[in-house]
């Protein structure tokens, strides 16, 4: 087959095809999403959220003051764009807090001490006191820790630092290959006898700024304090125990666990004009780690879902199907909002189509990543044309997202907000999670593409 | 036909497709795409150039000694990567200077006066030493002006207040939609009689920063000075008019227009080693506006046109044709070096077969725009999925860059990198263009987007 044939025979197949297209997702899909770009462009409210939430309230880690104020604050936001529907739900979360700045320090066998900068992780036992000092055994990780055995690792601090893989194109995938250590790592090194534990930032750059994060103790094995240290921290120490494997490792964590605390889900609807009981939920999560104000984790992810149905109002757009947003409480360290609202739903029998989270910050939108079946995936990639001239060009198999996973079964479709990764991960779980790192277009065409998509499900369905 | 019907055949053909383009772009194309990432994401040199660049030299406007320092580094630093070929071209500059900072109020009629910011455009004539007080006259354009005639505007000062357009997805179009205020607007109004301009920065967010840039004096016009105004000062201007039109603008610019100055192109090559007569230019501009350390514009295109190439030593790349980084001199005032380069060419008989340039931010890298014939733009676009791993997604028919234009011929695809466009006007040409606004990964990976189109049309050629 002659090559120029083949490449007329394909676009005329092409043309079809995008006719066909075409007829399916009408004019008015179309114009719709411009009108909502526009809006969100032109007179968006994301970034004037964002900046209260971030500014005026703050980090808001589960059980807080801060996270109470969020709740108290989001439904007022929500009653006054006059949704028609506001409620809470409520939910008992973990209760745990950094209490005073942690402290580090390398101390040399010539008794030289260089003070690093760490920051317990979200779960942390506290050290007594005196803090705890030890020699320090670093390893790439989990494997390499279980090889070394009791006998290398009894009495010491483990130091994991296996760094993120610097040449993944998406930074969500270096992340999730190094972040067990964080998760996992402390309760490993225990069960070894370790003192306590050292996680290498998950970051991909090199600074001085501790990421944070959630550790999950295995109820098997001592509780043992342990601290995230700064890339370049991590850097340092590795460095001074290839020169002085004797070095000692000062850490004092200041933490206290208390009892679980009353907190609350924050839900606000437009009920369906023809199909109610078909329902579509936007979400973010509105708790944070406590170290910067949480404006891309998930501040972003919360204000663009209250402006994807304040969108709606504000042009009209009367939903066939209910369109639920929806701010969990404790996506950090329990999870426990998004298990409570998907034990409810079930409860009440809730018909759920679709749920939508952005939890990927707050950056230019690059498109959405499904969690569904083959079927449903499908159906969302033939809007691929509606979203193109947004520059949303990637659309297709994905996570969908933390807080809405409990929801997973055949019938709905988890879809994901798929923000520019590169930028992310100099953020997260950081003091640098702050309001300045936002760029109010990037944050604004986040909620404008989210309201597309709840446009789109809205308006035609998935089954 | 059916539609399941239809979209089966359709598959079938899309992968046959697929197998065709898979022939033609060997693995080895896929293998060597992949390394030029790694290497440029793990260990790429283009984050420390740039620190260097910014930091060290800063803001190089032509025919300043910071502009002369750019040139002598660029040359050290392509010599010491060992480039077979590392030379100057000199070109003949405007050199304008800003001179101490301008000043500017807006005066009441009741003579309270409110300090805004300003800075002098590009070019523009200074006042006399006690500035200039007069009344304004807001246009939203160079129509509106000329409706309103002499008249009006006879001993006025001229506000040029036409906001760029937010709802503008790609933020250059919303540039293009507005510059022409600030390139003709002054000397139009001059030819009606004015004082003076000012001319509301080109910036898509509200605040403090003027944002310069160049204007063009009619020669057949009294050449008149001008001003961009930060956004913020544009909006209080423009309520302060529509509440007190006897209101005075007082200004004043400290600049100097001195005799064309002995400037620099800077050019490093790697000879082809089977078809070195064909080239293909990949470049960025040295010099840069004055308020900021043009880490963006165009620093990050100029360190990551020498980082392709050091990326193809570091790597052991051989290319077939010769690759040549080219560093403009004069891209923001006169394009001089652009113009010189391509006469050069010219007079010489270079067959350049494309030339790619970066010149619209170092954020995070989106795909190509082609400005070629439809016969050569579509051979690019079969590269596509070999870009697709990298995010890509974005290539077709655009713009290639102000300095490679002046090569354009029906044979030469000039190539410009398209990154995403929402921060960049919050940068250009203001005192925000500064090297902490670069995030190192969106940096390196353009880069290597650089290198990769290189790569391609180093080894395959687009005859």
């Amino acid at each position: 087959m002659n090559q120029n044939f083949f490449s007329l025979a394909f676009s005329v197949l092409l043309l079809s095809s995008f006719s066909l297209l075409k007829a399916q997702n009408s004019t008015s899909d179309s114009t719709h999403i411009r009108k909502i770009f526009n809006k969100a462009l032109s007179a968006g409210h994301g970034y004037k959220m964002l900046d209260y939430l971030s500014n005026e309230i703050g980090g808001r880690l589960s059980g807080s003051p801060q996270a109470a104020a969020a709740v108290d604050w989001t439904k007022k936001m929500m009653e006054e764009y006059d949704f028609d529907t506001v409620y809470l739900q409520e939910v008992m979360v973990p209760h745990w807090e950094r209490g005073e700045k942690e402290e580090a320090k390398v101390i040399s066998s010539k008794a030289k001490e260089t003070v690093v900068a760490v920051a317990a992780l979200g779960g942390s036992v506290p050290t007594d006191k005196k803090g705890i000092k030890a020699q320090v055994i670093e390893v790439q990780g989990i494997e390499e820790l279980q090889k070394l055995g009791k006998e290398k690792v009894q009495g010491k601090i483990v130091f994991f630092n296996r760094p993120m893989e610097a040449t993944q194109i998406n930074a969500f995938n270096a992340y999730g290959g190094a972040v067990d250590q964080r998760v996992k790592g402390p309760s490993e090194a225990a069960k070894l006898g370790a003192l306590g534990a050292i996680v290498r930032s998950m970051s991909l750059f090199e600074d001085d700024f501790p990421h944070t994060g959630t550790l999950v103790y295995d109820e098997s094995a001592n509780k043992i304090p342990a601290v995230a240290i700064s890339t370049k921290g991590a850097n340092l120490l590795s460095k001074s125990l290839s020169e002085d494997a004797n070095l000692k490792f000062f850490m004092k964590v200041n933490s206290r666990i208390l009892p679980d605390a009353l907190s609350h889900n924050v839900i606000g609807e437009i009920r369906g004009s023809e199909v109610p009981e078909e329902i579509i939920v936007v979400s973010g999560h509105l708790d944070s780690w406590d170290l910067g104000d949480g404006a891309h984790d998930d501040g972003a992810g919360c204000v663009q879902a209250i402006e994807s149905l304040r969108l709606f109002k504000a042009l009209g757009i009367k939903p066939k199907r209910t369109v639920r947003a929806v701010m969990y409480m404790n996506e950090e360290n329990g999870l426990r909002g998004g298990q409570k609202y998907a034990e409810l739903a079930k409860k009440n029998n809730e018909d759920h189509i679709a749920a939508i989270e952005s939890d990927n910050g707050g950056f230019s939108p690059r498109g959405f990543e499904v969690d569904a079946t083959p079927e449903l995936i499908s159906k969302i990639q033939k809007w691929e044309k509606l979203f193109k001239p947004y520059d949303l060009n990637d659309i297709g198999p994905g996570y969908g997202g933390a807080d809405i996973g409990p929801l997973k079964n055949d019938n709905i479709a988890l879809i994901g907000l798929k923000p520019d990764s590169q930028r992310y991960f100099y953020v997260h779980h950081a003091s640098t999670d702050t309001f300045d790192q936002v760029n109010r277009r990037e944050l604004e065409m986040g909620a404008a593409s989210m309201a597309s998509i709840l446009y789109l499900l809205s308006e035609h369905g998935l089954r």
